[in-house]
């Protein structure tokens, strides 16, 4: 079972949101927290809430438990409002912190190991820290085991130079946690119920206590303010890229990529610096993403080439080729071989292989066959107003440059719109479709014309 | 009273501009120094001046006064440059180098205070490096006041191991320092006058001289090449982003964040990677920044979204939303839940609230009312070649796509202007403009058109 | 003479790319290796090649020699292959690996400079590590020269503690590495050929053998999955930054600038973060990059602003400014003074001095005289589906806004098109050209169209 403490207020935040519910890497800190109790299989989980409660609740939904702590009397108060709904369950629980993003599920499955098998009522889960200072110290006794913790305050100069600290978060024979916090007072100089405590209870009853220590001290980093918030981001932002580059995806600079817990990204894909790689985001093998890719929940094949292209629940298809600067949005389906230029926004518009839409085009609400040309700033018109309205070109069809195709359009297979045409009926397949003003030339004209302007610039001016 | 010594020439940094000119986020560096005497209200603040006297003088103005060191013969040769100005002057005066702009106002406050309360005549404001090599050792006596000072060449073994050092800034009390600097010779191997001896000679009158170590070592940073000054940029940029997370706003990447000094942001606002911030930009609560928004000197609203874009003397009100790859040029006003979305230019138009421009577009002086919508690629042309010119657009008016609106013109309130149009005359209100040619399909001519180009392709190559 | 051993898998790197030819800062590693001994005037080169030999060859051409080693039966074995080229040569040879980037011809000199001096038979390259576990120590006699290597499993404590370890890389008297190496056998429990057994048999021979420290333990870093190359990345990243800055140009952020090896920048030159320069690329002095900016084999005069930008395969005179938002492609050809503003395209185009085109414009195989302006949108309509067509444009001309120049197409000297034509014939200089419909309002009628898109949205919603 597990058991995550997540009322605090978190007023160092000086923010609005609960403290809990800010992200890291794209995720609010007690999901992460919930994860980790999900991937060691908790039977049951617990959220203690308080302040901010409804917000929690609804972003953790029923994935846990909640127990609610209307006054914050202290860490040991906390996990005492669980009690209703975990004190007759046989079996261990794992206390956590909702502000501790960094913990991982590893670290957690071996203080369990070692809680169990040396049969253990409490193990601590401790951190080596280079500056201790504050923090409360791990004695233990000649077999290792925990034997007490001192504060900080409390503590002699032998004591002090211990860097052996406890991170708060425990590993209790659910039982006796519950047993040993009925014993618990607020006889302290805070008034506050401490769930430390439970410790010097449980080892004054001759329960063994131990004390696991985590291989990096970064697990048990607590969020207080934006600036650990940042902390805590960055090395879990290392932890993701890292993970990444050990499959085979090279990351030219993991300090300025920045990708979300979920994505997936193919072998010998490469990954160039300031992409942003967000949400439940599929990248195949072989493409080249970046400099600064931002993609969202986006699906992407292999060989696909994106950079400085912000991406959208779009899908791409294979050996395409995006920006720079083109912009995918909502809908847009692309298939194999496809060029998306600069300066090219697509939304929900499915482009067939080997259509080209190489710059400063808007295609939106349209269905295009394979090997469609579109020139240089034609544009689907889908918008009177009122009504979005679809647009439809046949393959092999060539639009012309800077076409206007006022939706709802329906071009045939192998048309040819001449540039610089508005198209307000539909086109037959293998017709040319023309709209545009014959030129005409006023011969030495240009010197009038510049003198006209000139005169009411002058005039302006005067 | 201050003196900052800023007349060397700054050969190391391989440029053309003076040294102290440099600009550390977005400010030179001799500025920092001059802000950080002007948070302690130095009375009067003196600048010895030499290589680039004039850019330096041109740049600080009135805020300081001058003197001139023609030759730079030492650092006490400096500092006696400000003799005529403030020699006959009682009180304090701090020494400061225009190099170092890292240095902190609540430093000299903590300098000066040890300064005073023990009746000092000179106060060396010391830091501890890992690496002293080079540098000035400072030995303190059994009270923990400054006995000496020994410079690198000079130290035997015990005295190389003190890690506390001469930062070369120091706290004086005014006439004694101007005594001293009288005494002071240049028989030395470089025959420079330095004012480090000003400091032997006070200690060999009895006078008391205290040792001020900074809390943090990198605020005595002198920059001397690019690479120190990319590493102060580096320190100072640290400051500037810990300070607005500390006040709650959240910054995705610190270390790819450039805020300048003098950036206000609101808390709960986002600031995504790669953006850069600069001069007198401010930016209010609940918005979301970035990734790689470029925002200077522009105010912006709370609950503004601006995503790859740059806005330069720009104001935005709220809830706007703006990118990705906009362009906000000086003179754009946006009322409050504005769209302005990709590929668009705004400059010198101000637009009321709810106006949409979603793509490839530009408005440039205009005036446009609430609730108009610009289609797709429709542009205001503004400039004849001569003369920049007004567009008005009346509220509700709706503008078709890649319309040309050809300035001087005002289309009216609820106009409806279809797409593909090029508008010469004003419009009234209510109407509807259309200006393009009636559609022509030529059926079946797309294959004799095909081959006419295929045939030229081929003559051309042939 | 200098052998590099590149035949190695390398599965840890995850990727179908064989492992000395992934590239760090855009060079592959086994090119940087055989850069540093062309750098110190190797007289043969001998790459030694295996898994990949093909493509490795493809890429190094005739710059080194190969021997090909079929199986890999360790680094002794690796060494022997080049036997049938080197051995009977006389002088120094120098063993290093494909996968060792960061080895610079400076230590490499200095290593010789040790040999040749001392009369060495053979000379380690070796490091001092802060944590040198599983790697060899360094043992050396009173004298400083190298008595053993112990690998770490048959460390004594003392032994354990030495934080100099071998490198692997090595300087040779030639002919003594291919006497000892017949002598190595594969007796150890790898069944490999070691080439460190050939220190132990030069030592026993009573050979002098030095080790040669290097100043950086980074030189030695050997790249075995991506985390490692990242590493590599990084470290050669901060080198050739480092230069450029030592050189003169400001980076405001060199963490997240990125430089390939081969770029020239003139000093005063200020590149902002999140620039990327690539290939054969040179900038001139005074230029103000980025923010990022991507520039690819581009040269570029002096004074030029480019931010936001890419070019790639393009010319840039002086003062000219780009950007943001905008694409030069190959054979884009600016002169001085040019400005190329927000979502511009430039392709196998050049412009004279003084030109303009501000936004929105496309402009392709063209050439455009001095002082001609681009209106908004105005492009260049270069291609019919089959055909690239040249478009001239003569000093002076004004092409208006959202015009369409349909190439072939000559635009006289000081012509004049009127904003939203599209030109399909040649205009003489000076003349005025106009293709568009007159325009009609309609007086009342935007209800009645409203209306109908209104009634129409309610028909689709019902």
């Amino acid at each position: 079972m597990g058991i995550v403490l997540a009322a605090g207020q978190g007023k160092r935040m000086k923010s609005k949101l609960y403290k809990v519910l800010h992200k890291v890497c794209g995720k609010p800190m007690v999901g992460h927290v919930v994860s980790a109790l999900e991937q060691i299989d908790a039977k049951r989980k617990v959220v203690v809430v308080g302040h901010g409660a409804d917000s929690v609740k609804s972003y953790l939904g029923e994935r846990v438990e909640y127990a609610m702590q209307e006054q914050q009397l202290g860490t040991g108060h906390a996990v005492l409002q669980a009690k209703a709904l975990l004190g007759e369950e046989d079996g261990l629980t794992v206390v956590l912190y909702g502000d501790t993003p960094l913990i991982t599920n590893a670290s957690l499955l071996d203080m369990i190991k070692l809680h169990q098998e040396t049969g253990a009522a409490a193990t601590v889960m401790t951190a080596i820290m280079e500056d201790p200072t504050g923090l409360g110290r791990i004695i233990r006794d000649s077999s290792g085991r925990l034997s007490s913790i001192v504060e900080q305050k409390d503590c002699n100069d032998q004591e002090r130079a211990i860097k052996e600290i406890n991170s708060g978060m425990y590993c209790f024979t659910n039982r006796k946690l519950f047993d040993a916090l009925n014993k618990v007072t607020n006889q302290n100089a805070q008034g506050e119920y401490y769930l430390t405590d439970v410790i010097g209870i449980l080892v004054g009853d001759n329960e063994i206590v131990q004390a696991y220590c985590t291989h990096d001290a970064m697990e048990t980093l607590g969020v207080n303010d934006k600036v650990q918030l940042s902390e805590a981001e960055r090395i879990m932002r290392a932890r993701i890229n890292n993970k990444h580059m050990l499959a085979g995806v090279t990351l030219l600079d993991p300090l300025t990529t920045y990708i979300e817990t979920d994505v997936q990204i193919g072998a010998d894909t490469i990954v160039a610096p300031g992409s942003v790689i967000r949400g439940n985001t599929v990248i195949g093998e072989d493409c080249y993403i970046g400099p600064q890719a931002d993609i969202t929940d986006s699906t992407i094949a292999d060989g696909v080439q994106v950079k400085y292209a912000v991406l959208s629940e779009a899908e791409v298809g294979n050996a395409t080729a995006i920006g720079p600067y083109a912009y995918l949005r909502p809908g847009a389906k692309l298939g194999s071989n496809v060029k998306i230029g600069d300066f090219v926004e697509i939304k929900n518009a499915t482009l067939a292989d080997d259509v080209k839409v190489s710059h400063l085009s808007y295609i939106g609400d349209a269905i295009v066959g394979k090997n469609v040309n579109f020139g240089c700033g034609a544009i689907t018109v889908n918008y009177d107003g009122f009504n979005k309205q679809l647009t439809e070109v046949g393959e092999d069809a060539f639009i012309g440059s800077n076409v206007n195709l006022i939706a709802p359009l329906k071009i045939g297979k192998g048309a040819y719109v001449v540039a610089g045409s508005t198209i307000t009926h539909d086109v037959e397949p293998n017709d040319v479709a023309i709209a545009r003003e014959r030129q005409v030339n006023k011969a030495g004209y240009a010197a009038k014309l510049r003198s006209k302007f000139s005169e009411k610039k002058q005039q302006t001016k005067s």
